[in-house]
């Protein structure tokens, strides 16, 4: 491997699209702050609002969701002294070594992208031509996701299963860059977790924005309620026996429950709670962990200030690093200065 | 068309590789300076040190090249306080700008570029893969140049026949830009300059690095002269009249001549002047033009400092420029800040 560091690094990119949910919460935004407190790692977290830009030409939406994003991690407690959060479009070097790489990266390599292919297949579905509306955004988004991983020698990178070909992908341009112009670039290994703690949306499915199931991270006390009475459950009357097993309710209340709360809840459902107490056990469980961070959340989104310093202080880590990388990239392909 | 400015914008695209020589001089350096000199004009001239690492994958080539090409440009007298003068790797707000278009460029538009399906054509006649050794450097390629066009708001880019479709594409980018987001971008258009002076080389084939029939530009004065006296000529003797219209040696003298040196030397061929001593005028010829540049190249060339300040006050210059355009499409696409 091509460079030493003291601690393995890990880079995290956020999907800045959408209006984080409870579902964002429990299986990726908690463990990862969680995780970014240990002492073992050097932690990059990332807002991809250049990757936005591919799925989304509407520049409110795009704005907007990066505002709520950004303000959800720093409102939840990420440290950013000790990580690094920055925004993607604030550091110009990705983008250089976005066309540096593309410049070793085989267009074969692309048109094997499960993402690309899977665009090209629903337009062959359809009629249409292969290539039909899409973007070189999509087709090249592979390059860019690279550069924002050798940009940092990132060593892992936390992604589900759907994304292990990009982080080989990354690894492809990595190894072919060192093999022409000399070590300069770590490998980036995938991280895959497969006991991501997936939570059940509103009727049942996986909470997600596509299913149209999903309970907003920080709506205000009021609204949580109403959206939690909203979850499906069964005609069961008070007092009859309910099974948590096969309950929605019982099942988010144990993403946000310690041992003893799940065993109690789990006694109340055999002696018939109702549903509409167990919903409001349910919002009070899931109001306490979350009340003071929303609290901080309101504060932070209104006024935009301490989110622009935050991710200013954070443009200004990440790109100190990145420069580091991309100036002995750019030096190695021979665009150095003349004296 | 989006955007009004004072003076119309002319910007040129200088390829770094390869040593500059007496038909790039004629054809392009020499018209360029003079053109730039013009009230008329507000000129860009960019050393495309990123598009050279499409062609080329040695270091020490590529950086020798833009150093030299660097060098030939100033030496020759380009007005660097005048005009805007940079190297496009110096200016990283064009591969940010790149990648926003690119997320409005469709995909079927680079399929149909012409250097991308040469190369294709060239792999299917050898039975390859279509796409073999086929980077994606040089698939995106109209993308970067659509940037470098735009993020200045050029509305004038003189170029040869063949990069006319790339003038086009970039129109298109702008045009769909311009309609999802708001006018933005000036519409560029193509400078056909038919009348390009074309040199012959030591051949008497067009002069041409793929030819190997060149004659640099500041070779020292016993090399140019060497070089000079390889020019291809009859066997006629000295006495003998000789054809001057059929002659190379006469051609790159009218290159160089006034009017009245061009009578002077078509009498002399007509009363049969020697072929080495034709050769001897016309290094004498061109000497005299190129021999005080000559000198401040040897300086400019020697030392990389010169060199290292000119770019650095042109990237300023160039990166003030475009930071204006990629900070209104930054906005415009949602990648703006939160206060």
């Amino acid at each position: 491997m091509a460079v030493e560091q003291a601690k393995q690094r890990v880079l995290t990119g956020i999907t800045t699209t959408g209006t984080p949910h409870l579902g964002n919460y429990v299986g990726a935004i908690r463990p990862a702050i969680n995780e970014s407190q240990s002492a073992d790692f050097d932690s990059f977290f990332f807002l991809a609002d250049y990757h936005a830009l591919i799925k989304c030409q509407d520049p409110k939406l795009v704005h907007q969701s990066a505002r709520e994003i950004a303000a959800t991690w720093i409102a939840l407690g990420l440290d950013t002294d000790r990580c690094t959060f920055y925004r993607q479009s604030d550091v110009p070097e990705i983008t250089e070594l976005s066309w540096i790489l593309s410049c070793v990266c085989a267009k074969g390599l692309m048109n094997r992208a499960h993402a690309y292919k899977a665009a090209v297949q629903e337009n062959e579905d359809k009629g249409e031509d292969a290539d039909f509306g899409i973007t070189m955004g999509l087709f090249s988004y592979p390059v860019l996701m690279a550069a924002d991983i050798l940009a940092f020698n990132a060593n892992r990178v936390p992604v589900g299963r759907d994304q292990i070909q990009h982080i080989e992908m990354a690894r492809d341009m990595a190894q072919r860059f060192n093999h022409i112009y000399g070590d300069t670039f770590a490998l980036p290994e995938a991280v895959i977790d497969d006991n991501v703690a997936v939570l059940s949306g509103l009727d049942g499915r996986k909470m997600s924005k596509s299913y149209g199931n999903t309970i907003p991270l920080f709506l205000p006390e009021k609204k949580l309620q109403k959206h939690i009475n909203k979850i499906k459950t069964n005609l069961l009357e008070p007092g009859e026996p309910k099974d948590p097993d096969t309950s929605t309710v019982f099942e988010i209340w144990c993403a946000f429950a310690d041992q003893s709360q799940r065993q109690e809840m789990r006694a109340k459902f055999e002696q018939g709670i109702a549903w509409g107490q167990a919903k409001k056990d349910l919002f009070e469980l899931i109001n306490s962990e979350l009340s003071e961070a929303r609290q901080r959340y309101e504060e932070i989104i209104e006024d935009g200030t301490q989110l622009d310093a935050v991710l200013a202080a954070g443009a200004e880590k990440a790109r100190a690093e990145a420069a580091k990388l991309v100036s002995k990239a750019r030096k190695a392909v021979g665009l150095a200065s003349f004296a």
